[in-house]
């Protein structure tokens, strides 16, 4: 592509309604411009990166042996109906009529068409396993549209639906899809990781998320250093290893009047953090016979509400007891709590059990007991996991640490199971000729997202770094001076010429002398084209040309004979 | 692809709800399903069509010079209020709010949204000329929906869309989309017609629209059997070759009681059709300055409304003087009409003005002259083009005879000049630094219903006939009796996996025993695959495997050995 022929779109000015750095990026570098809040138009830059996420995606899902159909952005209300969802589903849900005044939705998903699908084309279990994917435009009205396209309303998504008979199958493929993504996302050149939705183990869980890592996201990601073990940290477990120390000193009783909170206590008394324990009071279950029940947790960690909503002992939804609850109770403020004293259920982390010659509360203001330790002041109570992992800890798996990094939602894999085949009634007949509901699971790629969620990933000061894989030109070749010297021009365009011939993609930045190099440097480093020569008139007496890695700090000079070829083998994609 | 773990989702049975064939053959194939009315699901056969016709358009498209992007499907209805088409368009405008109550469109066409990006990127006539394209999903609420994918409310399009500066530019442009829409049509291997849609020169006109030839189209196109001269049969000329004989008969004034039409006279007088002339009676306008004018074209003629209303003398609408006016003017009936004793202006069609020894109505009730020649009866009145062409008659370009057949319009280039531009004040800066408006040209393709088309053209009894270009498999595989001979099944593995990767596209039919060879057979010609090959143990022993082309009446032996060569080579793609 020559740039004059070409709309390059890049602006110099950060647009002011742009907050997060892909949507920055995406703007200045003329890759979409917004219609409407939450609609976007891909401007060619933007449509060249798209055309290659879904290229890729494309051939990995045909690889796995799903078959491409693709099924209506407006769909008959009818289906919804009778799924269910059009009552369940909120105003997210764009509704319509017709020019006959019937009811039609944009469709956010395809549940509802393809299971309709399935149980008008499938009878046999013969026909089982199948799978079908569509790349297809959606619509969520979304209340707040935001960060360009990593929010919209209009949006392309990659889904695939499988229907099963048998939870073996579906398995089965569930662990296909999980290939197919780790396939999909390493040719997308991505740092990401298969999170886990619960807390079950890889795939037996049923739901995964694929997240991209970037300080950006709007999920903590915990993940092992040295295996595949990676969960939301709401879900992963907390493991604690060692044994607990013999006690070391007397368990004494102090008046601490200033010591309203762990950081006092840690500033006030020079105890180590890890030797102090936090007593948070909460709802009990009907189970418990009480009404409050207190959970304690290393005076470092935090607590995690949802494995603790998940204990018999305590009410879901999770409540805390009020300040004035807790005074009732135990005549003292919550932040004078402890266990030696408390009348009440207690439930220890398993970090607080392998805790010695700790501190805590004394259940009286303005008091605190110094080196506690269990067994010899109290007995030790009953031990749970509480706590959200901290970067450090034990990976669950038994395999390195647990880092914490941010990460971007950008693929989804779930076991359906019967949500949709059973309301809608998609049944097959099995070996036995007798009818059943046939199993689905369901997966998603957001492949807009995916593109605002590799630059998340990949920029730096100067703009986009793209791998070589998805990037809208894989060589930028800017002619320096060339309206002086035509022997320069004539190079860059028989390299050009080559290089195209070659399958390779190249911007040749033929502006005219009104733009100056440094604004043609600028705008390749900006739309992130991964290889840049430059090709100048000193360059040529030497018999060089000027070769730049986006990545790389250093330029390096290249001999001009076999240029085309050196730059092939550079290129991966 | 394997049959066994594929989605052919052939029917046996038409579809009673089904009127034309392509929508027939393309559910009976298994190529797409109804949603709703007008709504469609594309299957994987349909899709893998649908993808190819993609495919070639955006390689042509590109080839073209033209840029790709992608446009909302959802719009704002603030860009339909500034052009004025919010008002102007009718219910096929699918209007709805979002949840915040902002109007919004399903987009027919894109005219606006495109034209908004251009008068924001665009500065210079320096940027110009350029074209920008898109593939996406269109919607327009039609009343009645109808012949499946023919005339369905969602469906998929290419748009481009040009912006200059000049008319010479705009014209280059619509003869390089021309050229490029020629090239698709070519690789979809179409008998197609680039029509005129209205009566200028070719490119001249500023409007063509690309037919697909079809028994079953809804248009009439004239074209010539020795150039590319082709139009809508309203818009071709008619050209009258010759000179007028000399009167051979005397003129005679006769009692025709029985006569009131054409065939009356043909049939009781014996006259032939071509020396009869019927008048017709039309409201005049102002500039005529009497109320009727009469229009004379030969019996076995039809007047071109389109072509009558164009005439200065003729008032618009054309409107026909009822048969109370014609009496009360003339005292005669319609039927009795003719251009002796005429009190009003006549203008007579090309042909009539050749005509010698003719007869017409005496414009008395049950009278009729027989033997009129002109400048001997009465002055020869102003001649103009007045007819629809008929077969036959010389091309308008000079070069060989019209032929008439339907056709479906699949493509259309239209110069728009600056009717949105002006509208939406995109301008750009001249070479003289002044604000000029640019003019447009837009340029569309009906993918989904070039897949339709295509069908209508090629088929047979049995089903589609695809070219390879567009075909869901090139080659389909029959291994004959496979559970009675594992080297059959063995050959036709190893023939698929061969071929397969040679990067033909294959279907091989493994279904079990169940399915009959003449259920796989009729499949394979429903579908449409262009080359079918059938393994079988008889074969086999003769080293032979049987080859038939989709199109052909008879099969051929071929040897085994070097087989898939010989394929690639019939494979025209």
């Amino acid at each position: 592509m020559r740039a004059s022929r070409y709309l390059s779109a890049t602006l110099k000015e950060t647009p002011t309604d742009a907050v997060v750095i892909s949507h920055q990026l995406m703007l200045r570098a003329g890759m979409i411009r917004k219609l409407a809040s939450g609609l976007y138009t891909w401007l060619p830059t933007g449509l060249r990166v798209l055309k290659k996420v879904e290229r890729i995606v494309r051939e990995e899902m045909n690889r796995s042996g799903s078959l491409e159909v693709v099924m209506p952005v407006v769909q008959d209300a009818d289906l919804w109906q009778e799924s269910g969802r059009w009552q369940a589903y909120g105003p997210e849900l764009l509704r319509m009529k017709d020019r006959h005044d019937r009811d039609f939705v944009l469709g956010p998903t395809h549940e509802e068409v393809i299971t309709d699908l399935a149980r008008n084309e499938l009878t046999s279990y013969k026909q089982l396993p199948i799978s079908f994917y569509q790349i297809q435009t959606k619509f969520r009205d979304e209340i707040r549209p935001r960060f360009g396209v990593m929010r919209s309303r209009e949006f392309i998504m990659k889904d695939a639906y499988s229907f099963h008979v048998g939870e073996d199958s579906l398995h089965d493929e569930y662990m296909n899809m999980h290939a197919t993504y780790c396939r999909i996302f390493d040719r997308l050149g991505l740092d990401y990781r298969a999170v886990q939705a619960d807390s079950g183990s890889i795939g037996g869980s049923g739901s995964q998320e694929f997240h991209v890592l970037a300080d950006s996201g709007e999920d903590d990601i915990a993940f092992s250093t040295e295996s595949n073990y990676a969960a939301n940290i709401e879900m992963a477990e907390a493991i604690a290893v060692g044994e607990r120390a013999a006690p070391t000193a007397e368990l004494e009783k102090k008046a601490t009047p200033n010591a309203r909170t762990i950081a006092d206590l840690v500033n006030d008394y020079g105890i180590p953090i890890e030797k102090t324990v936090k007593t948070l009071v909460v709802k009990a279950s009907d189970e418990v016979g009480e009404p409050l029940v207190a959970l304690l947790i290393r005076g470092d960690h935090e607590l995690n509400e949802i494995k603790a909503e998940k204990l018999p002992e305590v009410a879901a939804p999770l409540t805390f007891a009020t300040e004035a609850e807790i005074r009732a109770a135990f005549g003292a403020g919550p932040g004078s709590l402890g266990p030696i004293g408390l009348d009440l259920p207690v439930i220890i982390d398993r970090s607080v059990a392998l805790c010695s010659d700790f501190s805590a509360g004394a259940n009286e203001d303005g008091m605190h007991y110094f080196n506690i330790n269990w067994d010899r002041d109290l007995p030790l109570p009953p031990v749970a996991d509480l706590r959200n992992v901290v970067a450090g800890d034990p990976s669950p798996d038994g395999k390195g640490v647990l880092e914490i990094r941010r990460g971007i939602e950008v693929g989804h894999i779930f076991k359906l199971q019967d949500k949709y085949s059973a309301a809608m009634k998609a049944r097959v007949l099995d070996e036995n000729g007798k009818e059943v509901t046939m199993a689905m699971g369901c997966y998603g790629i957001g492949v807009t997202r995916v593109v605002a969620a590799a630059i998340e990933q990949n920029h730096d000061e100067n703009g986009i770094i793209w791998a070589d894989s998805i990037a809208p030109f894989h060589v930028g070749i800017v002619p320096l001076n060339a309206h002086k010297s035509p022997e320069v021009m004539a190079t860059a365009e028989a390299l050009y010429d080559e290089l195209t011939a070659m399958g390779i993609e190249v911007l040749l930045d033929d502006r005219d002398k009104k733009t100056s190099p440094g604004v043609k440097f600028a705008d390749m480093e900006l739309m992130g084209i991964p290889h840049r020569i430059v090709v100048s008139d000193r360059g040529l007496e030497a018999g060089q040309i000027e070769y730049k890695h986006r990545r790389a700090s250093e330029k390096e000079e290249w001999p001009l004979a076999g240029i085309a070829q050196a730059l092939a083998e550079r290129i991966k994609v």
